[in-house]
């Protein structure tokens, strides 16, 4: 290969080296008529289901862990907040892993909502897929109530609450930050752009998305427990069915919608600046 | 460029840009005279040994640590659940990484038999697989009480048990659930369709098999102290040799094996549709 | 096999498999009637921004965890030293991958400093990205003061100060050496052979450069509360705005710079010799 | 597809679809005249210096943190085991990945020792990598006893020592197993054999290298402190100078050895014996 061809392909490309696809039409009837659209809402389903049950039960179980007679852990052996964080984090790496081929692998209404906006999928899909999260996300609480009897409801259901000292508004700002981090990240991840330049490999894409969840939790689980995912607070709320996660649930769902939606139009308006030509450059934009 | 060429460029293929292999037939005597076949039972059994010697010395290892005269470690240093989940899954991660081109790397008779149901692995070498698995986790357990004499009866042996207060029927469903989780990344990430969409690299596959591993544990060491895999079960149980232990043991490969079906299951008849041709697309399935 | 095959194998290319890209003028004029440079300002603003933001957060916020009433943790349930270490490492992780392609995701006056040196940015874009980076952390720590104002300044603000029992002799050494191993990682991440070497894809880059930043935080928080990137010290100082803060604040611009550029000497004059041609072999270099 | 196309695809090879390079002579004199062997010297050195600093210091500087005044932490924050086996095994998968194409990235004398008996690296190169890992060492951890002159000899100088309750059999064999699970890993990483099967692309082989010695840290830290690295062991002892350390170093050095000597074997005489072509699959070897 020559060298002119070899840079021309690797990153350096002439204009057209990659595309965007076209804007998904809002009301997509030919999809509604596919099994690949009903798989994928099933997919939908399945993995917001296992993404509650093993979160949640994470985060109650840890705490029965002091009264196991046989093997006698001592008070500091839970796994602690770092591990609910990784928890969290790293189920969102594998379940996207496994459903990003099938329904895209949003696994969250709110990751849902910013590829409406930026017209990655249909209107009807976007509705279809929050349904599917929400179902899935009551059904593993669900579980999680069911295996738990004794801890469920003493350790918090595992929902979402505004932490004493904190404010709405210091609510509010924590989800819609949390969120946009994430949404910014999905983002980053499937641009078209990026797998021009990284040779079609979006092979990494799992990976950084689940440490955003991860970060985040580190970060804000003393302030709202974090949310940053509107089908998780809503099945805990549902399942734990306590005053309070209703009073405060407003706030995880209108937080990661806004930041969602400054996330799209970040990315977008901002990063991808229809008329503008990148320069596809690695941490050294000559 | 046009959606075509870009398919076309992206591995190079025509548009039937994979292929499923043709199921393994049950008994294939042709692979019994070869030398990869015998090979790969010992990758099975030194993998298995490997992952029982490191996962239950370091679930035994940590209590001895407040011992220590010279360090002087305090009480909350020992590596906790957390550090034992770690163990399990990153464990996987490596020994799936080394083995995979081997012997496909199972080290877990529940992830064999699931690809048995699925025609992936013969009957003859299903069989001979988990009796491999079996002897390298009594193997790996001997290893550790010979090293730990001291602890390792007092410390549970790295038996899993079913927890006080928990009843049969969660303990089944805890490890019905898990096995899916690690059963159904495994699908995901072996599946000749994502192979074909990534290029033929199936880079990251150990990563998300172990992060799959080591979220059980997070979640369901608890209730059960984690099996979901009959041959690390087994063999603790071999080695420990508690009435406790024993009763348990049958919830430890009926959990697994039925988790293993559902997830074949479900990738095979739901995700796989035989007649369905997927999307391909990453995120948003227009 | 001959060592031109070899190479020629390894990725198809003729003997001459790299090209280091040629010095950036130190005034580039051009670039500044872009607005892919405006657009790179941004995107550090923004980067920046969020990695005070969720790391600082992490630092002031896990103290309040144990006044949650109805979790009710227990004591020991921080995420830690080691939890902040990886907000730290984790976000450069996500960041860089999220900016590589806009700015090339630097995030960090030391590593601007050292790509500088190297000649792989100009003057004007290291001075600007600076500024930028610095702004942005401000704001950053801004907002974590406005979300914990109970905490913010009772738990140390995120602040970069030298601890009790270190004298500044090893402050300064400790940050040297942690931003060497930061930006070393940086250089060998980004190297035109490297990407050669493996097809063109730079695709592990944000992974061990986060896990860099995460190394160097276990090891010296116990001595500067590392630093190694002068913007996170300097927004942390403005806003928390306590002498000693200030009084230390030289260390954290000095030490990071020197770290640096010994990085970019190390990198450039003996590990990429200019008339010497690398083996571009894999752990045998025959 | 038949087999035959689908090999061929897989990377576009014909039947040979991997070469392994012919054996290192055992004195190349060839190569002491070339600025690249002097180049990895180099490298070699400033890594194992870089790992010993890093993860030394954390073993020491946690225990120092309970007494910063400022920000307060409380016992249980240090970043305990976890984190030092966090620390040593993060360490290796940066400085791998940053010296695989400048020394192969061995970082120590035991895989020196095993690529050697595996023909990979010639005498010479073995010996003079294994002196320079050793003074690397030795500089790392007199950085560390400069910077924490209060805590270095009190918290044990990061020295190998078998602990008290293990006899000199066991720290022996678990030295001897836990050689063997990192060597086996590197020796599978760098199989040209996956390369092929990996499109010429080793880019995940710093991960699973970096785990290895994560894990292996899990397990025996209570055992020995965890050498497999004669270097580490070596430059701790030298540094901290204590009787204990000097009579157990033989472990240390014998231990690995052995453990390396047996990975090779494994790996060149069972795995990958000589007539025997692999079938390259992935999971389902049919």
């Amino acid at each position: 290969m020559t060298k002119e061809a070899e840079v021309a392909e690797a990153g350096e490309f002439s204009a057209k080296d990659y595309h965007d696809p076209p804007p998904t039409p809002l009301i997509d009837v030919e999809e509604l008529t596919k099994w690949s659209f009903y798989r994928a809402l099933i997919a939908e389903f399945i993995a917001t289901l296992l993404f509650l049950y093993v979160t949640v039960l994470t985060v109650i179980g840890y705490k029965s862990q002091s009264d196991d007679t046989k093997i006698d852990y001592d008070e500091c052996n839970g796994v602690g907040i770092l591990g609910i964080a990784w928890a969290f984090g790293g189920m969102i790496f594998i379940l996207v892993y496994c459903t990003a081929g099938i329904s895209g692998g949003h696994i969250n209404p709110a990751v849902t909502f910013g590829l409406f906006l930026a017209r990655k999928v249909s209107l009807v899909r976007a509705v279809m897929y929050m349904v599917a999260q929400c179902l899935g996300a009551i059904c593993g609480c669900g579980l999680v109530k069911a295996f738990q009897k004794t801890y469920y409801n003493g350790y918090g259901g595992g929902a979402n609450e505004l932490q004493p000292g904190y404010n709405k508004g210091v609510g509010l700002g924590a989800e819609i930050i949390g969120t946009f981090v994430l949404v910014y990240t999905v983002f980053s991840a499937t641009d078209p752009k990026r797998n021009a330049r990284d040779s079609h490999i979006p092979v990494l894409a799992p990976l950084p998305i689940g440490f955003a969840v991860f970060m985040v939790h580190l970060a804000t689980i003393p302030i709202t427990g974090t949310g940053i995912n509107p089908a998780r607070s809503f099945g805990a709320a549902v399942i734990y069915n306590k005053e309070k996660a209703w009073d405060d649930q407003w706030i995880f769902w209108v937080g990661p919608f806004i930041g969602a939606a400054i996330a799209a139009f970040y990315h977008q308006y901002i990063l991808r600046a229809a008329a503008i030509k990148a320069l596809g450059s690695f941490r050294s934009n000559a």
